[in-house]
């Protein structure tokens, strides 16, 4: 598969999680307890994987599978790195209103472009710096609401650690995902083996989750294990469905394809939600949500686009043939 | 001179007119009639072109002048486009709003492009198409006031006459632009002579809407000569300079750069304007603005930096030297 087909069956599912999460809602607010939903996600996504590694096991050759504890151990990683900053994320609502946090969360775009610089050691063009930049204006300037509703004041005046706060969220978002990619990419080994691993520990640490919880509220309505299904029905569990999924294609991204790729599609399925609200939910569509789509559309161009279709070429050289390569920032040469 | 010095100080001079026309209203209106302030700007124009001129034909070899009346008679066109442009403008703002009207504006810098390259035939590269597009989405950004303040209820809902009339209007501007840009490099005369003709023209045409504006007060206040430093100050003078000069600067550029650079400049100076506001008149800084400057900033280096810094050329190829020319699109090669 091309990965500008998954990436844009993750953008579609992607958006589609926006509009079933607030489909599943009923008068507002959750009939089932939330924080099950991506632990039933990553449940699902390890028996996917475990279904197709175990098929895979029935061919010759045999699947690459590293059973090494050294490499065994990486796996949590994400998970942890999720956990803290899931932490940071809650520490950062304390400081800063949610309106503030949802601009700051675009930060993420930028710091995963330094650190899949700094620590996958990949090389972008200045375009590709300035397309990256600009995904995280665009997707900005889409969510800016104005002066009137009172966002703008409290957008420059929040205390400095909001700020802090907000930019290491950024900081561990983009590292999670970074480090996903560094562990797809370490080896060739199976993606269901790699898939199996990582969601087990997910599994895991969300059980863990719904454990503390528990623990947090006393017991009051029981282990989670008692009211898991509590509340659930048929769009609640597309919900599932839709999140095990775009985890799965997201994971085959950072084997097959890269961060950025994955940056791109998430930036564009929230476009896409906001543009599916104003069709279905009857959202007043805004000047700010028309110019960020255009921004956020240059973007990608620029960055992906092949260069000599952006800049004419001196005519007196001939652009060496570029090989069709499943990941964009790998077309071209490093210099 | 370089271009680039002259476009600079275009953005300074043209930010400061709005710093200047604010600070020369007391109580919020004007002391004087602001029609003057064209008509005195145009009549300096034409001394210090004269001036020029004089000077220029005390040397030798003296300066190039074609006085054919088929040279002489293309120079009024800028004035009867600006007239055109004038009513066409008042027309949209019976039908839009200010705001929206402030923001179909910025259409004027995608429709010079477009007459630039239709009427002139300059080639321009994808990348700066992509750049003029950022340069109209950037500076729109930086003016929409969001929802609260009723502008966004409002964009969407004027009747369609309104945005027929504002992308007439953002055409007309355009096409003053390109024609002025064609009549100054059509031939080698003497800038100052090509100056002396365009500000006489404009002179007549400035001193024929003070006698309109007469007529239709039915010369309640007296003729326009009687009355024309009524109110005026050190400020207003200090308006009517600089509007002067910076028409010298856009003649200038309009012979030895080109429209797009001239577009750059002015939109440079909205953003600066905008920042010196926050300085000077304590306005508050919006998340807006910032978006904008950033976006505006990546379009102007996406426009005129050299296409080598921005992507990877191919490592077998030696791109030929770049031969330093004054205007920026020449620079590329036509392919």
């Amino acid at each position: 598969m091309r990965w500008y087909v998954v990436a844009s069956l993750l953008t579609v599912l992607t958006s589609s999680q926006g509009i079933l999460t607030t489909l599943s809602q009923s008068n507002g607010g959750y009939k089932y307890d939330y924080a099950t939903v991506p632990f039933l996600a990553e449940v699902f996504k390890l028996l996917v994987s475990s279904v197709f590694l175990w098929r895979e096991m029935q061919n010759s050759p045999p699947p690459k599978m590293t059973m090494d504890w050294k490499s065994v151990r990486l796996y949590p990683i994400p998970s942890i790195i999720y956990l803290i900053h899931n932490n940071v994320q809650f520490a950062t609502l304390t400081y800063v209103d949610t309106s503030t946090y949802q601009i700051m969360g675009n930060l993420k775009i930028v710091t995963t472009g330094i650190l899949f610089r700094l620590f996958l050691k990949r090389k972008l063009t200045n375009l590709q710096w300035m397309a990256i930049i600009l995904l995280a204006v665009g997707t900005t300037t889409s969510q800016v609401k104005g002066c009137g509703e009172a966002s703008c004041d409290s957008f420059f005046s929040s205390p400095i650690q909001g700020y802090l706060f907000g930019a290491l969220s950024a900081c561990l978002s983009a590292l999670a995902g970074v480090y996903t990619e560094f562990l797809m990419k370490k080896n060739n080994d199976s993606l269901y083996w790699q898939n199996v691993q990582l969601y087990t520990f997910g599994s895991i640490f969300n059980m863990g989750r719904l454990l503390m919880d528990d623990f947090r509220s006393g017991f009051e309505e029981g282990p989670w294990w008692q009211r898991i299904f509590n509340g659930y029905n048929m769009t609640t569990w597309l919900v599932v469905l839709n999140l095990g999924t775009t985890g799965l294609l997201v994971s085959w991204l950072m084997k097959y394809a890269d961060n950025i790729v994955k940056v791109y599609a998430t930036s564009m399925a929230m476009l896409l939600t906001m543009v599916l609200s104003v069709i279905l939910f009857n959202f007043k569509p805004t000047v700010q949500l028309f110019l960020g789509i255009i921004i956020c559309m240059m973007s990608l161009h620029m960055y992906f686009a092949p260069p000599s279709t952006l800049v004419d070429l001196p005519l007196t050289v001939k652009p060496v043939s570029e090989s069709v390569s499943e990941v964009p920032t790998e077309r071209k040469t490093n210099s």
